[in-house]
């Protein structure tokens, strides 16, 4: 029986990453290429599978925490970069609704999964920026599970705002490369590879 | 900015509570008293939400890791049990596909919300166990998120069994308990009760 503590540890060259942020992130794409960069490094540096994804103050553009995927290391299924960003977020807060302390945004690799679309539900963010799309991540070989009817809607009735296509080709051509270059390929349950 | 290492800790009494579990839990109804009291204890001590979850072995039905709902304790939003659970299952078993050494299963408190359904589509487990239904949760004030149309038959076609109703009343007394004892209520980004 597990019991005591789990723990998400991003890879060690995260923080190198994050201190080699450009110092003005105000303009979306300059965040979302951040965001590719260190889905890139991921796959490059063979520390997990090619998603990633940062939460951002939606005002001043900070950079509050990043996630990668980190499913394959930490052997979590939920380890999701989304997941991983939000918790690290959360612990930067101290809080758990990323809102609490004002507008926040999450800027993410790829369309959420099934899971992650929950996981922005429940962050109180007020902002999901998606480079690559689902059917980007599926033509590339990647499960997105089983999402609702007009998530997008729904989340627009919840006051939360999605900008898709922000450097998309870059974000699709990061799976496809990861893909193509026999990066490791996780099945749970066999229903497919995981976004 | 937040990095390096994010962990979820169990409450002190987890541990003292897992080693007082029954010697035979073959019974269904068995390991489901015991989810329910880990959720139950879990508000008599103060120690988070009116969730818990926990992975079993599928055959030999032997406990093989717990969670409970760690969201204000730990200042993550998607520290729902589920997610708890499977973490912790994960570490123990070294694979985050907890069906790679043999089926397994989730038994839960409440049926899951939709980050959680995600979760389980991930987590490689072949049935999920559930006491509180959906409706019950939504009757004490929990939101359950957007879940997708016919979930259960999507679960069905990817090989997973959901067994519901499993001392219902009890999961859902739980919920009533906290909900009319005044427990902690949080609502992040203006979208109701997280379960």
């Amino acid at each position: 029986m597990s019991s005591g503590s789990f723990s998400f540890e991003l890879p060690d060259w995260v923080s190198e990453a994050v201190a080699a942020r450009p110092s003005d992130m105000s303009d979306v794409e300059e965040r979302m290429r951040f965001v590719l960069g260190l889905a890139s490094r991921h796959v490059a540096s063979g520390t997990g599978g090619p998603f990633a994804a940062a939460v951002f103050d939606a005002l001043s553009h900070e950079l509050i925490a990043v996630g990668v995927n980190l499913v394959v290391p930490s052997s979590s299924p939920v380890a999701h970069a989304e997941v991983v960003a939000f918790s690290f977020a959360g612990q930067q807060r101290g809080n758990f609704d990323l809102g609490a302390g004002g507008p926040t945004e999450l800027v993410t690799s790829t369309e959420p999964c099934a899971m992650c679309l929950g996981a922005v539900h429940w962050s109180g963010i007020s902002r999901l920026v998606i480079a690559a799309r689902d059917e980007d991540a599926r033509a590339s070989g990647f499960d997105e599970g089983n999402k609702p009817e007009g998530w997008e809607q729904a989340f627009a009735g919840n006051g939360i705002e999605v900008v898709r296509d922000v450097l998309r080709s870059h974000g699709a051509d990061v799976l496809r490369t990861y893909a193509e270059g026999g990066g490791e390929i996780y099945n749970a349950g066999g229903t497919g590879l995981d976004a």
